[in-house]
Formats: C-alpha cells, sequence, structure tokens
C-alpha cells in the first residue's frame, strides 16, 4: 500500500516534471534570478535590496525544490548523475546553497549568484544542442590550438629574450610576453608595441609582421578548418543519403529487369525441352 | 456611366503606377529627397536653404500623391495593407505629414525626411528581395544570439561585481559593463580595459581571454550557421534538382527497357501457345 | 618585293613579341622601373639620382618600342583596342610620355611613373586572369554596395543632425559623418567617438550598436554571397560536369542494351515468320 | 660475427626508435626544454639558475643522442637527409651544439634554445601532417600574394611621394610607408595617420578609403579561395569517390545483364539452327 502510494507520488512527479508548464515556470524563475543578478549591480533603495535578498532564498529554495523532484522523478538514480546537464545543474544549485557568514566571501556568493543563470542553457533544450554541437567542433581543433600555442610560446621566448630590457611591463616574463602577443594578435594598438622596439632593434618589424602573418594564417585555417568540419556533418549526411538511396532504386530496378530476362531465358529453354521431347 | 469613368481613371492609375518611367521617376524624387537630406547637413546661404525647403514640401506632397495612387491603383484596399512593404512605405509618408511647429521638434522633422531615403529599399525590387533574404536568415541565428547574449550577461554582472570599484565608468552597472565587453569584443582599446583592473586584480587577464575566446568562437559558429544556411537553401536545391530530373531519366528508361523485355516474353509465350496449337 | 619585306619585319616582330625571353625581358624592365620608383624615396647621392633619371628616360623609350612592337604585330588594329589590357598599357605609357617642364608638376610626373608597375598585372597571364575573376565578383555585390551605402547615408544623416554641435569634426556634415561612421565599422576608437556622444545623449549608444549590428550583418551576408558565387561556379560546374558525363554514360549504355533486346525481338519475330511459312 | 652483432645492435636501435615509450620521452624531454626556455625568461635564484644550465646540457647531448640513434637507425643513410622533418631537426640539434664563448653572443645561443620547441612540431606525427596540409594550401596564394604586394608598393609609393613631409616617420621612404600602409590595413589607429594627412591634403581619405577596400576586398577573395582549395580537395574527393563507386556498380551490373540478353540471343540462335537442321 505503502509502495503503490510512493509509486503514484513517483508517477505525479514525473508528469509535473514534463509538463510543459513547469519547464516555462522554471524558465520564468531563471530570468527572474538573472534580473535579480543585473539588479544588485545598481544602487538601490534599502526596502528593494532587502525584497531582492528574500526572493534569492526563495529562488535557492526553488532551485533546490525542483533539482531534488527531477532526481526522485528519475527512474534510475544512477543514470541521472550520468548526464553531464544534470551534474552541471546539481552543482550550480550546490554552490548558491553554500553558507557564507563571512562578510569578505561576499563576493564568491555574488558569483555563484551569477551562474545560476547558466541554467537557462540547461534548461532550454535547443540551447543544449546548440551546445553539445559546438563542443563537437572543439576536438577538430585541437591540433591546430596547440599548434597556435607553439607559435605564441616561441615568439613570446624570442620576445622576452630581446625585448625585455625595452619594457618591462610588455615582455618582462614569458607569461606577460604571451599575453602582449595576444594583444598583437588582435591588432590592439600594436604599432605602439611594435614603434617602441623599433627605437633600440630597427628591424624588430620582421618580428611582429612574420608573427601576425603566422597566426593569421594559422587561424584562417583553423576557421576553414570548422567550417569544413560542419560542412561535411550537415550537409553531405543528408546529399549522401539521397544519392544512395536514388543508386539503391537503380539497383533494385535493374535487378528486377535481370530477373525478368532470366525467367525469359527460362522459358526458352523450357521451349526448346518441349521441341526435343 | 460614372462608374465606367471611374473604372477607366482606375485602369489609367494601374497603368502609370506599373509603368518603368513612372518607378523610374519616383527613384528620382527619393534620391533627389536623399539628396536635400545630406544638402542641409551643410552650412547654406539662405537662397538656397529656402528653396530646400520649397523642394521638401514639393517632395512630402509627391510621396502622398503616389502613395494614394498606389493604393487607389489596388484592386484589393485589404491586400494592400498586407503587404508589409506598403505599410512600410505609408508610415514613413506619414512620417514627414506631421505638422511640427514647436521649434525643439525640429529635430524630429528632420529625422522623419531621413528616413523617406529607406524608400529606395521598397521601391528598388532587387533590394526589396535582399533585404528579405537577409531577414530569412534572422531566425536561425535565434539561439546563438539568445547564447551570446547569455555570455555577455553572465560575464557583465561577474565584471561589475569585481572591478565597479575599479573604474566606475567602465563597470558601474550591468549595462555599462555590457557595452564594455562589447567593446572587448570588438578589440577596441581591450588592452586599456584588462591593465586598469590588472592593476588591482592581476590574474583578470584571464576573465578578459576567456570572454574573448568564447565570443570569438561563438561568432565564429554563428557566421559558420549562416553560411551553411544560405548554402544549403541556395546551392543543394538547384543541384538535388537535377539529380532528381537524372534520376527520373534513367529510371523511366530502365522501365522503358522492362516493358521491351516484357513484350518479348509475351511474344514467346505466343509462339509457344502457337506450337500447342 | 617591298611588301614581302615588310611581311617578314611583321612575322619577326610577332616571333620577337610572342618568345618567352622577350616577355621575361619585359618584367625584368617593369621590375627595374618598380625598383627606381621606390628608390627615389630615399635621399639619394646626387650620382646615382642621375643614375636613375637617366635609366628612367631608358625605361620610357623601352615601354613606347615595346607597345609600338605590340601594336605593329597585331594582326587586326582595331582588334589591338578592343583588349581593354591593352589601352590600360598604352594609357600608362602614354601618361609617363608627358612632357612636364614645370616644377610644381614634378609631383603628377612621379605619380605617373609609379603607375608603371602596374604593367606587371597586365605582363603577367596568371594575375590578368586573377584580376578578371575578382572583376566578376563585382556585379553580384552591386546591391548589397547599394544597401550599405544606403545605411552609411542615414546613419551618417542622423548623425550630423544630432551630433554635429559635439564634435564639429566628426559630425559636421553628411561627408564627414559617414568618414566617422567607415572609421565606426572599422572598430578605429569608435568607443571613442561614442563615449563624446554619450555625454550629451546617454542613449547615443544605441546609434552606434544598431550601426555595428547592421554593418556587420550585411558585411557578412556580402560575403558569404561572393563565397556561394564563387564556389557554385567553380566547384559546382566541375561537379556538374562530371555527373553528367556519368549520366550520358548509363544512358547510352542501357539505350545499347535496348537496342539488343529489339535485335532479339527481331529475331524471335524471324522465328515465327520462319515457322508459319 | 662483428656484422652480426652490429646487426644485432641496428635492430635493437630501430626497435627503440620506433616503441611508443620512446616517442613518449622524447616529447617529455622537448616539454621540458621548452619550460627551462620559459622558466629563464623568470628572474631565478642562483641554485636554480645553475641546476638549470646542467638540464640544457644533458638536454642538449640527449637531443644529440637521439639524433644519432635516429639517424643509425635508419637503413639508407641517404634517405634520412631526403626527409626534410630530419634535416630540420639536424639543423636545431646542431644549432644548439654551436659553442658560444662570448658573452655578447649569449642572445644568440639562447635564441638557439627557443627553436629546440620546434622539435615538438617534428615528433608529434599530426603536428607534421597539420604543417604539410597548411604549406600546401601556399602556392594557391601565391599570385593573390603577388597582387596585394603590387598593391602595397604602388600605395606605398604614392604615399611616401605626396606625405613624406607630412609625417616623416611615418612616410619617409617606400619600407616604412609599406609598414604604415600595413597598420592601416590592420585598422590600427588608421584614422589617427589618415587625419594627420587631410590637414594637409583634404582629400587624402580617398587614398585610404581605396586602398582599405582594395586589400580587404584582395583579402577575401584570397581567403574564399583557400576555403574553395581545401574543401574541393577533402570533401569533393571523397564524394566524387563515392559516386564513381556508384556508377562503376550500375555500369558492370548493366554489362552482366547486357552479357544476359547477349547469352539469350544465342540462345535462340541455337534454337533457329536446330530446326533448320
Amino acid at each position: 500500500m505503502n509502495m503503490s502510494r510512493s509509486g503514484s507520488a513517483f508517477t505525479m512527479m514525473k508528469r509535473i516534471e514534463r509538463s510543459k508548464w513547469f519547464q516555462g515556470f522554471i524558465i520564468t524563475i531563471i530570468v527572474i534570478a538573472a534580473l535579480t543578478v543585473g539588479a544588485k549591480t545598481y544602487p538601490l533603495p534599502y526596502g528593494i535590496d532587502k525584497a531582492i535578498n528574500y526572493l534569492d532564498i526563495f529562488i535557492t529554495i526553488f532551485f533546490l525544490v525542483e533539482i531534488s523532484l527531477r532526481f526522485l522523478a528519475c527512474e534510475s538514480k544512477r543514470h541521472f548523475f550520468k548526464d553531464p546537464w544534470n551534474i552541471f545543474d546539481v552543482v550550480i544549485v550546490a554552490g548558491s546553497l553554500m553558507p557564507i557568514s563571512d562578510t569578505e566571501m561576499i563576493l564568491v556568493a555574488r558569483l555563484l549568484r551569477v551562474f545560476r543563470v547558466l541554467r537557462l542553457v540547461s534548461i532550454i533544450p535547443d540551447l543544449r544542442f546548440l551546445i553539445n554541437a559546438l563542443l563537437k567542433a572543439i576536438p577538430k581543433m585541437g591540433y591546430i590550438a596547440l599548434l597556435m600555442f607553439i607559435i605564441f610560446y616561441i615568439f613570446a621566448a624570442v620576445g622576452s629574450i630581446f625585448f625585455h630590457h625595452v619594457n618591462e611591463t610588455l615582455w618582462g616574463d614569458i607569461a606577460i610576453s604571451m599575453l602582449t602577443l595576444f594583444r598583437v594578435a588582435t591588432f590592439e594598438d600594436w604599432t605602439d608595441v611594435m614603434y617602441e622596439t623599433m627605437e633600440v632593434y630597427p628591424l624588430s618589424w620582421i618580428f611582429y609582421i612574420i608573427f601576425i602573418f603566422l597566426t593569421a594564417f594559422v587561424f584562417l585555417n583553423m576557421m576553414v578548418g570548422v567550417v569544413l568540419d560542419v560542412m561535411t556533418r550537415e550537409t553531405a549526411e543528408e546529399e549522401h543519403e539521397n544519392q544512395e538511396n536514388h543508386h539503391q532504386a537503380l539497383v533494385a530496378q535493374i535487378s528486377e529487369l535481370q530477373a525478368q530476362v532470366a525467367r525469359l531465358a527460362d522459358k526458352i529453354d523450357a521451349q526448346q525441352d518441349d521441341k526435343n521431347r
């Protein structure tokens, strides 16, 4: 009896969890949570600030209830933690539950509230799908990214060897040099950096031109790689399937024709046998 | 009799509205209107300024006449307002008709004159076609745009939490922070913004690098999405149709062959029957 | 007799004009001409400067001789001027022949020398081919360019109406405003422009954001258009031809099969006739 | 006996060279070499600095041993030097062997150590493959690069003729002008350059706008060229092969059918002959 009651509760929870209006309600709550995060960056009168704090507690509890409901509604508890999106949600909700009494930790607490906005990504199926698609595009870029890193590392090493006494804040060590080179790669006031070193090493423009050409060229190829990767995956498959269907149709039709001719041959054989008898 | 006269007037209006030279004439008027808009931004001698004002009145009346003519030439009056381009035209013409006596409203009046240049888009069919094509590309980008907004929102919240006391004009609240991040995303003096916060938080370069990589990566994928979307729509269709035609031709030819073989079989059957008789 | 001599001279001129070493020689001369143009931008000792002047006279004469030779070697004189590249060459050579005595015209004379470098484009077939390909890509962009111009024009008009008293040098009239907007479109210190107007109109950031999104979006579509245009022209054609060949081969093969079956039917008919006799 | 011993040593060397762990070990050493290069850009306490120097000597010796081993393990010594990656490795290892006693040459010595990081590229097969792919994309861009250079050269010549007295450091001679134009092409503070010359030549904005449009247009086409080149190479080949397979399958099937019909015809002939006998 207890079991059946728990079973019906279970069914009800599942029905609640899967209903359209429940999803819409959660999205609304997340958007409100996002707005409170934004509102807190403005100077607010005491009353509104306090109201937002109460709202915040409500949202935290709501999220906790919602994720518990989803966990309970899940048939296999193990399966629940196999979905990375569920782990993502649990971490975000757990994060905002952390009791932070220390006033210096207030920044961390506010930061954790911000990440609740990310739950929009996990709750809207299309966004989840999009993220999965973006993540799939990353591995293809792995070696290009490694190559890019090697280029940055070598140029940063060369740069900090030659230029570190020209400008310590830009070329002081290899990490700072890599940041400076990233700035050069985004064309951000790169000539200021160059003109400065050209005063000491008049030929140092070669260093910058080669670096810019290399990174631009490798970046261009990375971009082409991603375009091609997505293209071959999406377009070609569909096209391919279509061609395959056409091909199979033709093969089937010709096979049928062959069978027809074979039957004809049998008929003639039979005729011959008939005559010979 | 009255009706037939109105009927002939209707036919004439339609003929006028559809004639090439009428369209050319309207385009000329719009270009003149555009030029007067441009001319008004220069300091002009009194005489020319007055002439332009008279010209402006003439253009306003001409546009009113033209749109009335088009409305009258339209068979179904309801149908007229179903075409968004017609509503677009009516709004623009109505806008420049607004009587503005107040001298402080002079700016608004001038602004409304400017939008008359947009009528070029609605009058030239190729531009109208182009705009329709561009509008079609937008929905595909909807979720990517939402994702981009979430990224901006989260980084703006984090930025204004940590950096608002570093520089109030750049990170004061979430709206200003989003504008600052947009600036960073366009690489516009982004290192100035970064160096400023690095003085207080030496590791804040991580914030900027992650943000730039994320936005660049998502933007890249948005671009690829648009390219693929247009491509699959335009190229593939044509290609597909061609393949379909080829396939149908082959199927028809083989079917004909099958019929030929079938007739042959019938002939042999007949022969056999003939012999058996 | 005179005619035959002129005929053999003509043949010789043609042989000279078409020979590989003659082309190589002209390219060498053009490169030398380009180098003298570059050298003249450096302060040179008197002797070398004079030597370059003599070299320049020699190059001018050489180009004159070369183009005359090519003109004479051309069978149809009318045909010669139908090739735009020939007109291009004649204009450049004629330009550097202009007698300029006035010392103030020295700049123009030097400018005309510079354009001789462009002859490299007309002499190297691959570059000529490339330019032709680039020119072909332009018409496709016509309407997009017009749309872009309309966007710039409207925003420039609005900008100079509202902002001309904020900064006269940036928003003084519609032409200057368009230049400023082009600067904004290239992201060049666009925030400086924006922050300045935001002091007077705090909401003017909307103006810039919309402008940047519009131009970026239209530019993106222009780019996609060009990519697609070239792609469909180059790739598809080849692919298409290949498919067409395959299709024709299959059609031919099946047709042959049909003829084979038809002959078989005839044979059976003959057999039948034979029997009936 | 000596030979067999050397033979077994040879086999062992080959086995060592090809083993997975040996490759992993070399990669580890290269990464350590890279880290020492990076570490040296920081101010280090005496002890660590000395330890790094010893480590450096060990790495140099290790690389020498490794390349000798690989050379000895190579069956054909000539073949070894035909692989450009081997020459690349030998040059890098030989470079770091150079005895540099002079204190002023210390920079060169450090530079040579930096290039050892490049060995990562030659040791990881995927990176080697990637570099080969990137190198293949270059020839296609040859003529576009030449055209780009001609554009830069002509604009630099014109720029230094007109603007060299406006700003000697930006437009002093043709080389400096090309650097300035490269800066303009990357949109780096290009308006500062323009506004400066516009004070003397108010129409000089035309120069910059044309230059930016030309380079952007040519660059765009170069990009499209690379995309198309890679695309036709990668995608089309696969697609093509697939189509070719389909086509061959159909041809084979129809051929078989033809043979079947031919056998049928023979049969009927035989029947006829039979009857005629």
